[in-house]
């Protein structure tokens, strides 16, 4: 296991990460709403993520770490902890490749996700809910196969993958009607999605502003840029699940650099931007993925009048369990 | 208002229609999905028509019809009776082209139906839930606006909209891998969907089979098929609320001259179908849209190996009542 901590990855980078992915990935379709533009006062355009075959934006950091091994490396295959989309991405990358896929799941994760990981050939080991349980049983893991680690977020390979988006993104507004955008906004949890679209835009369309939208009840991203350090939550709580987790080394390095403004929005906000994106747009997609219109529509002028790229990062979601259902 | 009883339209009204409705339309996305490919053993191709902007393809015939009156009639506007997507969507093509549009709609219809069609401009006039009042209040409203009346399907203007469909999934799969379809399959409830695909598929892929799908609660069509005349029932109750209406004159021409077979589904089989089609296509459909799926499902024989084109008819919900939610 190489450490990557702190390779930043560069432009060319997610350039190379798109013509190795390009075979693997989708070119998500960018989805638009008259109602939605009516109500927000903003031109939006929706890339949609969860139209992914796995569902998540994730597939795209997962295929370039899997697609860039060598050959050695390549047949002791890839190993992760996670017990949400990357776990499902990474499989469904490994298993495109044929090559193996370890992950290592909290036993409290939910069947569905354990079921999804192994549709897709990952093998699933299980830990306890602790992060000293989950440390200790990776550690065994990886050493039995040797799999190279491949971190959620916090991996250059991961981060040039994910730049790929924003790339796709632009390319297809242009192609749309030759223009721009004002603003791209994307959730925050880890930091993966915002790193790549940072990564990109700064270069490719250094003007456009990247507002970063997080839960208020786990705005540790919120709280580590106001306060120019990162600071990690220990535990915190809401229904946007996939933004749990903190922010790490190179992520802020991103984060720190170039994004413009982290705002939040709270449960019911984010729950009821959600509901209205089902509606609307009739696309099912996570809680996380609701948070950047719940920041739109409760921050108005500032996105009035704006040309907005809204990142649509995932669409696995508990059919059983809709949160305006109680 | 005209009598359009049997004026059949041509393929060249489907092609006039596209060339009409294409600034008013959207060419949706064709989604696949490894996982429903690998359940069915089929190569299917969902051409997603819930996407549309009123959220069902009904906008195609209904901008056909908007857009192809003369400004003298223009001006009076257009009027229908309905309380599904067809209501929806004449009042937003009506929007779009700045003329009145007169929905008469059961007092009983939900409210979020009535909101939909004001929201877009659409005039509601209430009737009791009866046949003898909705042609009552329906006479009315016609005489006061002299509004074109524009049926849901019996009506060769929508009807040469809706093929419209097909010719662009053909297209669009031509693009993808210059191929073609063995079978496209759609639900049937009027029959204006099946019919436009009908007019299109017999001149530009004759070789395509069309399979109709339908609930086996409201079967009539495939009754109809069978027998070689309209079998109209009396009150089918499906959860496929859009697939509860008969077949008239126009649509069986079409229905007995090209469609190969129609299949059907149990209400489970359709909820089951639904509940998939959300889950690993990442798209809120009606349940009148999996039935398709569920005939497919049902049917494997004789999909399997083929290539199937499944038109995803509309995706305007109840989201709060789920019927997998008990």
């Amino acid at each position: 296991m190489k450490d990557h901590a702190m390779q930043i990855p560069t432009y060319e980078d997610m350039l190379a990460a798109h013509e190795r992915i390009r075979p693997h990935i989708r070119r998500t379709l960018v989805l638009t709403s008259d109602y939605l533009d009516e109500i927000t006062g903003a031109q939006l355009f929706f890339k949609c993520e969860n139209l992914q075959e796995p569902g998540a934006f994730k597939v795209r950091g997962a295929s370039n770490a899997v697609f860039g091994l060598d050959d050695d490396q390549a047949k002791l295959g890839v190993a992760t902890h996670s017990s949400g989309n990357h776990a499902l991405c990474l499989s469904y990358a490994a298993g495109r490749r044929g090559i193996p896929c370890n992950v290592v799941m909290p036993r409290t994760a939910p069947q569905a996700k354990k079921d999804a990981v192994r549709r897709y050939g990952g093998r699933v080991t299980e830990c306890e809910p602790s992060t000293t349980s989950r440390e200790e049983v990776f550690a065994k893991v990886q050493a039995e196969t040797g799999g190279e680690f491949v971190h959620p977020y916090n991996d250059p390979r991961v981060i040039a993958g994910q730049g790929t988006c924003s790339k796709e993104l632009m390319e297809q507004i242009a192609e749309r009607d030759g223009g721009g955008l004002d603003i791209v906004t994307a959730p925050i949890g880890g930091g993966g999605m915002i790193s790549g679209t940072c990564l990109t835009l700064s270069t490719l369309a250094p003007d456009t502003q990247i507002i970063a939208a997080e839960p208020e009840q786990a705005d540790d991203a919120m709280r580590s840029f106001r306060a120019g350090h990162i600071i990690a939550d220990d535990a915190p709580d809401t229904i946007a699940d996939g933004l749990k987790v903190p922010l790490k080394d190179l992520t802020w390095h991103f984060v720190s650099s170039h994004v413009s403004d982290i705002l939040t929005a709270s449960e019911d906000e984010i729950v009821e931007a959600m509901k209205i994106t089902w509606k609307y747009l009739r696309i099912v997609m996570e809680p996380s993925c609701a948070v950047p219109l719940a920041i739109i529509l409760k921050n108005k002028d500032r996105f009035a009048g704006k040309r907005v790229g809204v990142v649509v990062t995932g669409g696995n979601v508990d059919l059983d369990r809709l949160p305006w259902i109680k």
